[in-house]
């Protein structure tokens, strides 16, 4: 296993990351991504151990609802990449238990990836939203044939591919990529049914980030995005060559949709736990400052978060049924209800905006303008802002004004933004997810039961 | 146990039952309480079996979670008289456990009360809602001392109680009704805090009934309330009787808040069961009426659909995490969590009304105008109304209207107006449910993570 | 002028009429359509002005906004078939003015019927909705030629149609029906674009009545529906004559959209002023039950009747605004603005439900269970209902009991949920109310404001 | 009247203006103030007209609802300053027809304030919320005395005032600062029943400023938050002495409430006009980013494109109402309704977020994580770039991706955060304004109607 120290040493690839017009050498010397690296760092050397058996516990297949529950995100015990690593080996080894009689090839090569990775302990983000170019045409109708990413060209050691991937949390701080199809690819879009892994750094790649990690001189104000920030990837595969061995899928358009659902699955169970959590958080910070405003026994605020407390237990429901109801692949691996975890997705993203407002409500206007913790250091200043942001002996002034400040990064800042968004469209947006929990919901035993009732059976 | 045909001669018991201004003699030979009173007798019947050892396999108490999954009601299954037979059982049950050391007395009444209804296979009512009087004075400062029900004479060998009790589903039809307090009374207010069994034959008993069971010459058009309807009993304790022995609580204040809450555990675990049971129904309705109307591949339908899934399961997710997260008496019960039933029903019934608005969207207006059955026998209006009700070659219209009929009668008309209003005020409204659920939350825990990303920890 | 007297004989033209399965003689001898009949000649008598120039104000033209105001309707000063007949008039005049200079003919033809209409005083009602088939298929590709109605047959004097038209609220108790095309008929669907007024007694038109009329036996318990009521017709043209002078529009595909649209501007901005008035009601039905309850002072449930009033007001604030912003025909008729009028009917339409919630969880179960006011007449139970339905000194039970039998009455049982059904449907769902307030709004100023905030101009 | 270079002159007056730890002696030389110091300078040199008679229109008292109409805030039209400005003045106007007998000294003090901000082109803030210590306690109970504004000493000439005044937009670069007690106060209360003027430099008077302008190396890719935004600032009154010609208000308590009502309606007229402007600004981005995407014709994001389109229009709806139903003052100037202008802000408020989270599913992920446009500008990504954020031939790139960044900084960043909180909290709080609907809500008329329909009329 890797140590922090060791990770930083092998970010060092001639891999081509940029960053606001800039290209970066080192991410650990960037303001704006240093943050981000260290946390992944931190994280190699909690989880390191010595030893050449030794592996990342997360870099397991779960055999029983217990190990599926144990390797929920956490969000102090692993940072993105770690999951976005166990997500990624978790999708292919689902996509190839789809794919184990008819093409034992990949098969393989997704087990042999799956053990290089666990044994060099590196971190792996999934690549799976294209460019897309126009919604509304499929792959093959695109005026730009790389709005989805493609083979262009076919050598006997493998294939070259061109085209983009977007949103890829992570990358410019992963080694690997696990490249996939977007959705089902149809007859005659056989080049846009290519999965396979590609290093961060191999020859043709660019990674253009964007962060919302605080700028420097922000960095007081800003205590939860200062430490948990995760600079996103827009990544060009421009010509990438992918050697043979690498390759998950190449062309069989019957099996190229397995990896785009078995990634959603994981994905959504992943960030469904995130979501509960996130979700106790919220509910945290309204009782907090609800206390700290001395609003704590008023009528409406009480309401306001026992709504809250009811969200945050629905979404847990949801993951609690999920591991209830599991499937089995053919070789032992469990996996979550699709359906439960599904219609939690769903809820707590539809109902995160709704969530916001209740806190912003409790909070007050200060979660716009309480001042910054610099102001609190100047000695003019000091006592008259911690004397009015007070509110009652036992609540300080200062620490008012941090929980002001966590809530505004938390909810209404850039980080604040950027899980708004997240929240919504990861693992596919609103749409995508009312349609996968259609998909896995009895219906038929719905009409039965309708029929039944209204005295319509035969 | 008893056969449909001994439940009928046990009716005839001397009871005082009024309905729309009259006394009912025979429940089942009054046109509007016939089939409620048949249903029960049907269940009877389903249930019996020879001997004497023979029990109601409901008249058990819980030991496992499996156990309690299979006690969960089941509308075809049960009707409401046996749902609330053992939920009165297990209520008080649990009422006992929280008293064993205390009054071992009561403990025992409870326990013979248990084998009495279990060996004469009797059905028993819950009488929880007081009248109440004004809802912002306690009790003992109502300016009638009778609108919350009370001790108002004791004698050594009982007490005389006096009081009503609202909305007893099932009263009229039932043999037993289990009294409680309907909150936690205080100090002073001891002659309130008594809980006891009253048959529903005992002098001073009076029983208003009201019922949403279709009018004989609209039977044909509802076919779902003609089976499934259970009239409501407002039942008046006009100074009655209570032996000592059937006697559960008499003025130990500290102990009268138990009888409610356990109550309102298992009648929101049995709420949460049938929400979701007939979340599937309202599912499947939609489903089936899009399909009549051709509407089923129309992309805003499918999405209306998919919410209703999503709604369904997620009730069906809090059941789920109620029986995972399970607690047990001193006595081995095993019982469910309440947070997780509370949020599961809290939601269930303030989304409902928008499941309504989906169902009767897809419907359309003859949902409100459907013919009556009845038209369709006449000879000059048959084919016509087949012709015009159909939508397309396998659409009969015949089938159509029906099922017309049957989602007005499920969810707007006289049943549905029943229903509209229980799914909310069933367990307590929405108000006391977001406290309970409030109540079982870890708050402690959701502020220490809040504090803990703001960086707020000491 | 006619009187209510005159109404009653007007009724015996030979109408065929059924309900429940029997053919109606005199609706004034049904017990279930009586009170709709005698409604209306209430209305008649209200109005009534001898002499051969008086004429119902609502038969004439709106010129100005303060017109348009005084013709919305009223609950209480004029019943649905009047409302109906107002806007059938001003729909045809709407339509009649798109075609001036092209088809003066029809436009002549509906002069003609509107002086026809205002000096005979006679009802009219809309029929609008076909049978429709397969939602999915256009009029002209249904299995079944007749789903939508149609030209049948063409002769020298006229025309012969066939065909259904449902929903139609009134049809048993009119004079007259206005048909018109439920669409925009394209090329092609000439026989479909067919509007024309035919008489409730021509040859070959059969009408099967519906009703949320109450039993007799429920009268006393349904104040509101006893008073409020009007059945729906299921109208059958089985090949019904039409002749020439009663055509207005017979082929003319581009003009065929014009009538819905026309009419659906008149019903929606009637449905939208009934809506209003509604809604005040559920406020005063909201504060009224809290207040016998005694819950006016709890802060959750003047929360919520402070939502309902939120509600109520935005309605109306939509119709000013529709008044604020009118159009003006060629030939003077003023008419509201489509795009606020559509807001406020989907705005209204889509959150009745939640607001029926509201009323419902302040309430209480007494709406669903309170007795029979014939239960308060019996001797032996008078007193004691009185007492427990009582709350406090000031609030008789029987007062409290009627309130509850009214909220039921209107909310949550036949008439509820026809209410429930047609708020949603009048005027086309909620998808046909998107689609028409986008249709007329802004879309491009809206676009050029975005454009220019992000700096996008050019 | 002043031009832009006047204005730069006039901040040069000894303020003591403090951002993030350090003083600032000229905002426009500030990175993060000068955008909005030059938007202020701007809108001087609009509205420049030259000669001693020149006044800017908004300092003028609507005498008519086309008065009112002409007042409304536009987004371009005036800076945020201009509009605290004008709203001050009404709402000073407002209290003083209140006071109009009794007190025609502060009358008097008021008129001549409202001629000297007019005559010297000045602008002025509202300073109304407290630092306010406990929300559970009134201002005289509170452990601090100085957690509400109040006056702790008198002197013949003045009086000398301490507290803070929270969440004042524009404070750092305005002159003048209009205060205003917070809420009625109540006998005994006399020392914070204190309303007044107070220029920006007063001695003792401190401003800490808060902004969220974007960081000079981010501004390229913030183009709204570069033009539009204005500090907030927490203004600390050390013992500031205020002249008795300054004083509006001084201890006469049973008027006190006047001045936070007259402001809360000028407040939230304006903030609802904006809103109104802002909504379709929503909508014009849902409809630009829905085509840019090639969604423009998918079927749900139609409905959530109407959906917006609807929230735009009854906004817009609320405040056409509040302009047709005006009061009138003794003195004749006109305002808007209160209950239309409450409820129309409310609505506006508590739907926002559900509108964004329309926006945000339509937009997709790039909204989190659109490219820099530095990062555009870099010869080796800029034409991958291109390539690769473009949808189809007619939709390039770079526009794509700059409509992402605007959405972003308008919704998804720091913006964003902060218009999500001032939306809510602008005007007091869904609370305050669900209070404010219901105190001018005609509830007698609606228990009326209700009472009437119910047959419960005496």
């Amino acid at each position: 296993m890797k140590t922090g120290a060791e990770y930083r040493e092998s970010l060092k690839d001639g891999r081509q990351v940029y960053l606001n017009g800039e290209m970066v050498s080192d991410p650990f010397c960037h303001p704006r991504l240093l943050h981000a690296a260290q946390w992944i760092a931190d994280i190699y050397d909690r989880f390191y151990q010595p030893g050449p058996e030794a592996v990342n516990p997360l870099f397991t297949v779960p055999r029983s609802p217990d190990d599926l529950r144990r390797r929920l995100p956490d969000l102090e015990g692993a940072d993105l990449t770690l999951n976005t690593t166990s997500q990624s080996l978790l999708a292919l080894m689902t996509a190839a238990a789809a794919m184990a009689d008819k093409h034992p090839r990949y098969v393989e090569a997704i087990h042999r990836y799956f053990e290089h990775i666990a044994s060099n302990d590196l971190r792996v983000v999934e690549c799976i939203t294209d460019a897309k170019g126009d919604r509304s045409l499929a792959p093959s109708k695109q005026a730009d044939p790389d709005s989805y990413l493609h083979v262009v060209q076919r050598r006997d050691d493998g294939v070259v591919i061109r085209g983009a991937k977007l949103h890829i949390t992570g990358a410019p701080l992963a080694h690997e990529m696990v490249v996939m199809p977007t959705k089902q690819m149809k007859e005659g879009e056989e080049e846009y049914a290519i999965a396979c892994a590609v290093p961060v750094n191999a020859p043709g790649v660019r990674i253009v980030a964007t962060t919302y990690s605080p700028h420097e001189d922000d960095e007081a104000d800003f205590p939860i995005s200062t430490r948990f920030n995760m600079p996103d990837g827009f990544v060009i595969f421009d010509d990438v060559f992918v050697p043979n061995e690498k390759l998950f899928l190449d062309g069989e358009v019957q099996f190229s949709g397995n990896f785009a659902h078995a990634l959603g699955l994981w994905e959504r169970l992943g960030g469904t736990a995130v979501m509960a959590d996130e979700a106790d958080i919220l509910v945290g910070f309204a009782a907090l400052v609800a206390e700290a405003n001395g609003l704590e026994r008023i009528s409406h605020v009480r309401e306001k978060i026992s709504e809250m407390i009811i969200y945050a237990t629905l979404i847990r429901a949801g993951l609690e049924a999920a591991l209830v109801h599991v499937g089995t692949t053919v070789d032992g691996m469990v996996y979550p209800s699709e359906l439960y975890t599904n219609a939690a997705k769903f809820y707590g993203a539809s109902e995160y905006n709704h969530m916001l407002r209740h806190l912003h409500d409790i909070a007050g206007g200060a979660v716009a303008t309480a001042p910054s913790n610099r102001d609190f250091r100047l000695p003019e200043l000091s006592g008259l802002l911690r004397k009015y942001m007070a509110t009652k002996p036992d609540v300080d002034g200062a620490y008012r004004n941090q929980l002001m400040r966590a809530i505004r990064d938390f909810t209404a800042d850039a980080l604040g933004g950027w899980r708004f968004v997240t929240n919504l469209q990861s693992g596919g947006g609103l749409y995508a997810q009312r349609l996968v929990a259609r998909k896995h919901y009895d219906l038929v035993a719905a009409k039965r039961a309708a029929r039944q009732i209204a005295g319509l059976d035969d």
